[in-house]
């Protein structure tokens, strides 16, 4: 479910599909009515009433039996006067499932990342639907110069009340952080702080300030640095050498994979690739001899990937149907026996190449088996008694 | 700079340069006299000595002038005997910046994300080098059947405590993140939980307990999910698409990219395929005509990317280095007239399409660029008053 904030637009439910994520419809009773100003007025209107003393009363509707209070100082040190949201017809709360809200002034990938690695602590009850989450991610807010960016925010945490939503935010602006601190604490919202704690506590770590300016703020500009290149050559190279292309390119690759078709080499590849190895990927086709130069290059990069052959299967059928079949050579592609010899034929070459670690991948997301492959990579060159990735900043 | 834990391995220094990343030789003093017994073995005579009332003296040269005290309790509610740590001649303070030490029972991607996160508000001492800084990633614990956890949890924190780093931890079982918190508090090591707080936090908002599984953990098996597939189906479209290839295909992508070459097309499209778009970019190069199909797809999901010429023409010279200028045609690819000619060029074709957003990828990280692109893609297809990126768990 898609549901727009109500501060600007009068008519703002739209919720065609984002791509292939299951949305419904959302509750189309328009919400914009109890806003009718911009927030920049709104906040010009409430701090003249606060200057003057004259109460306020712009939402003509309230529902008293359910009502929030909030007063929040803003960033010059005004008092927003306290206001009252009604949770009543034209709430949002009717979707089904909570809501989760996350504000960034950066990119929000932080956020997400960590909402993202805690729902997976509820996966018993997100699989089989017996919870349902929405999560809802608002970034950049620096970087919308047409109103200000704590105003946002108050209207951003203002849905998030209507929407019995909780909160999590990365706000690397230390005063930014704070309104929206103070602001769930008085809306009774609850809300995480993700990048703060660990943020202070580097600081204190390095008796360093932070610089408190997001990503993308005038002044935090990206360096070219080698690593950023690298990373950019690692990627480049990865996708030229996705699925067996340049086997004489084998010995310039950090990793190599290898494994049958849907073990997921390709996926597997780029995640590396992003994190800045240059990855070959070689897949093994029974009755397709491999380039000579995989047995030329040091073992010691070389990955097989095997996988349950009834996984494998399934997958392999679901492949087929998207493809649609129109591989006439492959018709056997997922046929059982087919997969059984397939993977053995596999299994046949890793045992004569027995230096190559062999991952099982049934089961796994893409970054667990990346996990895997960089905590052994980084093993065999460091030789520590426990595999551990090390960079330098 | 590469350090090895000195639990397992005698003689376990050694410091191959991890793919581009600057590492310098580590003190080589050998740390492994300390510990001449496994962790597990240590584990076992400290429990005996603590039933006996024995008093353990292992650590035979011990610093009396900088020790430091801890007292565990371990998993199975036996307390383990108080011991110092020398930061003598055999530590690893020695070494050039200060260190960060992720720990995790997961991939150990959260904590790296965060702490990546987080030290981007240090940027201005780090690129300066006025402070320097080593992470050292320690994940899936519960993946190394050899030895018990918690032992290794404490095997980790020991060398911290002496190498002067803080923890941050992402441990999904609550009694591995307890232990954690513990052991760092005695042994005076500051520490982070990035993954507690906001577990705790949804646990209370949805009303369910969190499963206290880490990823891999037996009984936590990744399921083969619509999002999967698409993810997948998504990575292995877009690298297809890369570079215009496969013009015809153009209405199937959910967003197109176009710009000069190195306006950081590739990358971006990689990075927005792993997050489930399927995404096809498309080179502008002066003299060349663009493919029709790109002025016949909805131009609501063409994006362009421009780049100030002067930086640009720095990545194309350093471009051009690492191509070792093997491509005579392009011979004037690096020329600033050029440049500036292929922008202006580029600029005309977005003249002519006003309704492709043109996005300015100076200074930004790819991640920033993707901030971008996706909240204007978003706000395109929900029109809401603030952009925003919802899914549905």
């Amino acid at each position: 479910m898609i549901a727009c904030l109500s501060s600007n637009l009068p008519n703002l439910h739209s919720t065609p599909t984002a791509p292939g994520q299951t949305t419904s419809e959302p509750d189309s009773k328009p919400q914009a009515r109890k806003l009718k100003s911009s927030p920049q007025l709104n906040r010009w209107s409430r701090a003249r009433a606060v200057r003057s003393g004259r109460k306020l009363d712009r939402l003509g509707h309230r529902s008293p039996q359910s009502s929030v209070n909030f007063k929040v100082r803003d960033r010059d040190g005004v008092d927003l006067e306290p206001e009252r949201i009604s949770d009543g017809e034209d709430n949002v709360e009717a979707m089904e499932g909570k809501s989760i809200y996350m504000v960034s002034d950066g990119t929000g990938w932080t956020a997400e990342h960590a909402v993202n690695a805690a729902l997976g602590q509820f996966e018993h009850c997100l699989v089989d639907r017996n919870c349902a989450v929405n999560t809802h991610l608002f970034s950049g807010l620096q970087q919308f110069c047409q109103i200000d960016d704590v105003e946002q925010l108050m209207v951003i945490i203002k849905q998030a009340a209507k929407d019995g939503a909780m909160l999590v935010y990365t706000l690397a602006d230390p005063s930014m952080a704070e309104s929206a601190k103070k602001a769930c604490e008085l809306w009774g919202i609850p809300s995480t702080d993700v990048l703060g704690p660990i943020t202070e506590a580097i600081a204190s770590h390095l008796g360093v300030s932070p610089s408190g300016l997001p990503r993308g703020a005038p002044g935090r500009n990206f360096p070219l640095s080698e690593e950023y290149f690298r990373r950019i050559e690692a990627i480049e190279f990865t996708i030229k050498q996705d699925d067996g292309a340049l086997p004489q390119n084998l010995q310039k690759a950090d990793i190599i994979l290898s494994g049958v078709s849907r073990t997921g080499k390709t996926p597997l590849s780029i995640y590396l690739a992003q994190k800045g190895y240059k990855v070959a990927n070689v897949p093994i086709v029974m009755g397709v001899e491999l380039p000579k130069s995989l047995f030329q290059v040091d073992p010691e990069k070389v990955f097989g990937l095997t996988i349950n052959p009834l996984v494998l299967q399934s997958i392999r059928k679901a492949r087929a149907r998207s493809l649609g079949f129109r591989d006439e050579i492959r018709s056997n592609y997922s046929e059982m026996d087919y997969v059984r010899e397939e993977l053995e034929f596999a299994g046949r070459i890793f045992a004569q190449n027995p230096v190559w670690p062999v991952i099982e991948v049934t089961g796994k997301a893409i970054e667990e088996t990346a996990a895997v492959v960089l905590r052994l990579y980084h093993d065999r060159k460091h030789k520590c008694s426990m595999p551990r990735i090390s960079k330098r900043y």
